[in-house]
């Protein structure tokens, strides 16, 4: 197996924690974003939506999309359970990593890639370029702090975010939280519930992947 | 178990066609949608995310999000497995259903409530009021189309997006399509697999969900 790889971006992170928390060490590949190397031919080959990661099994068929790598590896490697034991607990973990993606990581990635000049004509992840637009990053600002508030009420008397283990909800929560970094913005500000998780998740060893 | 509703709205469709097929017959109760009630208290209190569809289970749990939902009936009702039989195969269907749904549903989405007057101010779902804005409309209807012709190269040869069945990203295409349709969009214009594949799917019993 192979990850196709790049160490900035988050949606790869979130499968290298998730990689680190069962102990898996697969082969990395590094993608190089910032020179386009995922636009090239070579690259749609591999996935032809020009996005990291993409998992290589050993047979050659390869897996875009975080949701789809992670349930993967949770086949192949159970421990620990990342997305919960049992069919309730499991819609529990991939209901609030859906919400955490709509709102949570498509609220950062507009206002950091609307924003940054690094993504001038680059404001969506994808196969085409697209140019900025200044009230999409601001609006997803507001969207993803105003989630991030919604969370940290949530978050009272909880020590984790869909279970009462860790699990993929806390690492993609960690993972935007993280991403908003890029533009200063701290979305555990102001939210104590969301500070005292945030504290615990990101000193696991797994937060370093 | 009881299912919050909306006849017109495409994520509760995903989950309506997806029961379909499954043959389970659950209690739905319709949200007004363009009376506001999902941003009522009462719903709220259902859903704090203020979207439907949502499944209430007999034990009063509350499951939003249309993956985890369909999650949750597949493992209740396994026949007709619509997410595969294998890891390898629930891979791909996970896989192509989340690329779907981030330039397919999305893209859709952004041209539709960035351009219809009834979504002004609602220019995307959830919790709070936005402002429309034009140059997301456009950006949808690029993204959505370009990703659609993509999709007709991928059907060449297959009757199905993920796997040689039915499964649930034949669904979330399918609703996309339709959706599309609000805005006289008919995102298999020029692409002969998709048209094909979408006379098969679309005259399935299900698809009148």
């Amino acid at each position: 197996m192979k990850l196709y790889d790049c160490t900035r971006a988050p949606n790869p992170r979130r499968v290298r924690i998730f990689m680190a928390e069962k102990n898996l060490d697969i082969p990395k590949q590094e993608v190089d974003l910032a020179k386009g190397e995922h636009l090239s031919d070579a690259y749609r080959a591999i996935n032809p939506e020009c996005a990291v990661p993409v998992l290589e099994l050993d047979d050659g068929t390869t897996i875009s999309e975080v949701l789809a790598i992670c349930t993967y590896l949770e086949s192949m490697a159970p421990e620990p359970l990342l997305f919960g034991k049992s069919a309730e607990e499991r819609a529990q973990v991939l209901m609030w990593n859906s919400r955490l993606e709509y709102n949570g990581l498509a609220g950062v990635a507009e206002y950091v890639r609307n924003t940054l000049p690094g993504f001038k004509d680059r404001a969506i992840s994808g196969t085409h370029n697209y140019a900025q637009i200044p009230e999409l990053a601001e609006r997803g600002k507001h969207r993803s702090t105003a989630y991030f508030d919604r969370l940290d009420q949530h978050l009272e008397g909880r020590d984790f975010i869909a279970l009462d283990a860790f699990s993929i909800a806390d690492i993609t929560a960690m993972v935007v939280i993280d991403f908003a970094r890029w533009l200063k913005l701290d979305l555990t500000d102001g939210n104590p519930n969301l500070q005292r998780w945030y504290q615990s998740v990101s000193t696991r060893p797994s937060a370093k992947a």
